[in-house]
């Protein structure tokens, strides 16, 4: 794996976090909170685990790898969840999603 | 400080993040989620700074006293919050976070 | 799997997190710290993920299994590492640290 | 405070938080580690606080200012360390604790 790689890969998982933070917070802004309670748990447990990733790979980590396995299941199941709603928020962490997804992808194999 | 106190105030902080985690999950389970936005929003917040706390504490960092008080002020917004609502998994989410917010009090004075 | 089997894993969690982070300090005040650099790197992953999956145990995470996996794993190489050692923090984590690795693999089973 | 500040914030610390923790990975590699165990504890604390309160920024959390001071301090004790040390991810690691501190004072007030 080139450095190169894995700093893309960083900066990913960092977008990713924050496009899922974001969600997370606007979801619980919304007045039809009960559709959107999955797509706050995926948001968390995607952000979370973003962020957790990005410290591995920053640290050398010898989780790193698996992690960014995990990683990337979250953000395919974030992903999956926030295109079933119309918020531009939501549109927004799917791209985010699926992005840091194909990254992680690429470190895990 | 006495060590005592030290691990008497890291096991609040991490039955309070057991107890902030379980509330999370339980309300965006609940049909009046909106009703629940508040809730779950001060149980991610008050879990992760707990969980924060108890680590800083553990390791000796010079940021523990300062991330207590941080940490028994999140508790107490975080447990006025569950207060309103009915379910049980409020009522001892409240109790959790009263109980750590004054030992957090205790460590940071 | 059973609430009393999850409760006991993020019990041997939050356990093995505190013993790797005293020993994670503590080895930072060794005079012999190079000695220590391997304890204190294994100290870090493992104290953030057993953290990380008590959390994700405690919120009914869909990735809790796999969490628990990887901490099994980050345990087992933690304690190892503090079996080298002769401190009686490091003889302390490494206890902590098969307990947990032996929980987490149930739970990953 | 402008969503532009609130960005450059979360990015400086996000930065910071990457800095810190390739320092940790290298300190942990250097013969003198010793010599390093100060920095290798700041690297640590630093890199959780500005990836907490980077989280926290992006959620719109109530404790996001506070936790910026609280970073800010962590930043500037983990720069002043670093400059102690020849090696250049300390220089590079300085460098980006400055910028961050900088920013989170601007957060903080």
């Amino acid at each position: 794996m080139s450095r190169e790689q894995i700093e893309q890969c960083i900066a990913q998982c960092l977008a990713c976090m924050q496009a899922c933070n974001h969600c997370f917070d606007a979801c619980l802004r919304e007045e039809e909170a009960p559709m959107m309670a999955d797509c706050i748990r995926h948001n968390r447990e995607c952000a979370d685990l973003c962020a957790f990733a990005a410290q591995a790979l920053d640290r050398g980590s010898s989780y790193a790898r698996a992690l960014c396995r995990l990683c990337a299941d979250a953000c395919e199941a974030c992903g999956e969840t926030c295109l079933k709603h119309a918020s531009e928020h939501c549109r927004l962490c799917a791209e985010a999603c699926f992005a840091c997804a194909k990254a992680c992808r690429g470190m895990a194999a």
